[in-house]
């Protein structure tokens, strides 16, 4: 099924209306593509277009209200049931700001509390000559954080979330699994790219909004490359990570493949991170803290010596972004909980210029792990 | 040829940095993909994670400095030779928010005015929180608008960028040329959509970062929504609009298709859409401004009737991201130069429910426009 039943829609907006109550909140404003998809349903690549800003208002005790350009109306009724206000974007006279005001304005008491999504891995999506206006001209109302309301509610999956995981998991499963057609000795590194995400297409992706790898010899240099035109060459360990698309929803894991042959000493590293992951999926259990799976899975990979774990974490959540909270980073105490999906990362140092990831996707059940992601070949695969 | 060569990122540096001491700022503070690429060629899709903040600081008066997570350092290093810092990130206690007090502090004077990106189509990426984190430690700092120092500077491509962007074009020319291979009666849209993205992948795109369109009878009702699974069907109008991306620069062309028949309704609709792009080319001189694009191609369009224009513009700048300033609408003044690289996308109202929107690129020189996305069939081709 595309898309969601309006209960869970419904289910969502009431949980952060009470949140919002305890919290001492007025008021939620929601301006950033993923936020607002979450409440609203509206699914499109046009928040490509940096042009226009998009607004919804929650409210404590009134129904809420989305504020968008005019070229989104059309399109956000087929998912969104509640009241929409719109102007005629772009207009950088009054890009939706004076509609914001007078919303508030008319709801909010004076005092009224705002709250905006403000901590880590939050972004205010609108121009900030835009915000300091609707702050100044509302100085009655304080905009202060959303004490990570809306963080809260998208750390936690429903059934049908985890199931459009799964399925833009499943793809590119079934994308890996056909990496003999793609990529060999002497194909250029770029094509392997370009073909790969044509894969993930042929395999149902809606689009693959994430690819980075790389093929060098003895490890990669680093994780986040986009393709160089040089050819794999025998000896290579080629790396694709993807962040395959389906019904809004991520993706996340990589593999590792030898070119023509495998190294010993990259085979043994390789089984080295499944021993990590190993260990990190025994400490995926609900009531564990993010940074006690790092430090399980860290103690496998450092071995005595100081890594040096560029990534600063050996994985994260996702669902609707490519990455989500939390982070299994030294740093991070969140408390692991059942409907988390998570992927385990991690990273070996092979010497001082070249690294190895694995990459898979979990689940967080009452009863532990779920892996999400396919079971990965028992070796590091030659193609 | 990929990348830039250094001495385009020396020019662009030195420019922003004239413009820095003639907008009587210390120093410039970017945040965001496009404007850190633009200034530093780093070029990679891992901004699709939101997790971890990226800083380019550009002085008036010493060289750049880039703060940036440990992840981007080898990356980086590959385009930039100017300072790097960074710090093992994510690290929700100090996500780089330490560093850039410290360079700010050292290098900036009581009083000393950073500027941000702020105005229309901008984005401060960091959160909230940091930001507020950032200059409350540094109240002797004035955090400012930028005087629109980055836009001014991206607003006028350079050869190298618009024949990245030509090239981003011709790719979904090829890919448009094949259509037949992909589309016809009974194919479901959603299908289309994956293997149009494929074709694009297959003619040399490195990805395809935006596709909306639509199957429709008697035209579509918007122009952003994703594919629907339902088939085309005799009769409809099929249109794909594509941003695809070659080197960091897209292109954001359209074509419509008839599926086996198009009526002559359309078929005149669509005419009219083509009086109004020669139209607008014929405004595309340096020198006029956006908005006398906007009213040429609208007297066309609107022939006597109020369009509605849910859209709210007749074109748009492209170049690093799928839409850049300036737009064509009825409130902009931008004035047109020599470089600049623009779509014209005519919105016709077919009745009160359904539209048909066509589109193509332009370079604007100094002899007036050149067309970049490839010239399009004299009547809509049928499939």
């Amino acid at each position: 099924m595309r898309g969601f039943t309006p209960n869970e829609f419904n289910a969502r907006l009431s949980k952060a209306q009470i949140l919002l109550q305890k919290s001492d909140l007025d008021c939620l404003l929601v301006t950033n593509e993923a936020d607002f998809r979450y409440f609203t349903g509206f699914l499109t690549r046009f928040w490509e277009s940096p042009t226009r800003p998009w607004f919804l208002l929650i409210f404590a005790n009134y129904p809420p209200i989305t504020i968008v350009p005019s070229i989104g109306v059309h399109l956000l009724k087929k998912t969104w049931s509640g009241e929409i206000r719109s102007w005629e974007s772009p207009n950088v006279s009054d890009e939706g700001i004076s509609l914001l005001q007078d919303i508030l304005s008319e709801f909010l008491q004076k005092n009224g509390r705002v709250g905006l999504p403000s901590g880590p891995e939050t972004l205010l999506r609108m121009p900030l000559v835009y915000f300091n206006q609707l702050r100044s001209s509302l100085d009655k109302l304080h905009f202060v954080s959303d004490c990570e309301i809306v963080k809260n509610l998208r750390l936690i999956k429903s059934e049908s979330e985890v199931k459009k995981i799964s399925q833009a998991a499943a793809i590119a499963g079934r994308a890996f699994s056909r990496i003999n057609e793609v990529a060999r000795s002497g194909v250029q590194l770029s094509k392997v790219f370009r073909d790969f995400q044509a894969l993930c297409l042929d395999e149902g992706a809606d689009w693959v909004s994430y690819l980075a790898g790389a093929s060098e010899h003895g490890g990669y240099s680093d994780v986040i490359s986009p393709a160089k035109d040089a050819p794999l060459v025998a000896g290579d360990v080629l790396m694709l990570d993807t962040g395959v698309v389906y019904d809004g929803y991520f993706c996340d894991y990589n593999r590792n493949f030898g070119v023509t042959e495998i190294s010993n000493r990259l085979s043994s590293s390789w089984d080295r991170l499944q021993e990590a992951t190993e260990a990190g999926k025994k400490m995926l259990i609900p009531g564990n803290t993010a940074k006690q799976v790092f430090f399980a899975m860290n103690a496998i990979l450092q071995e005595g010596k100081k890594r040096k774990n560029s990534s600063g974490r050996l994985g994260h959540g996702l669902g609707m972004q490519l990455t989500e909270w939390p982070s299994f980073s030294k740093y991070d105490e969140t408390i692991l909980q059942v409907g988390m999906v998570v992927t385990l990362e991690p990273i070996i140092d092979i010497d001082d210029e070249k690294i190895l990831v694995h990459e898979d996707n979990f689940l967080i059940t009452a009863n532990g792990p779920e892996q999400i992601s396919p079971q990965c070949n028992p070796k590091i695969p030659v193609i």
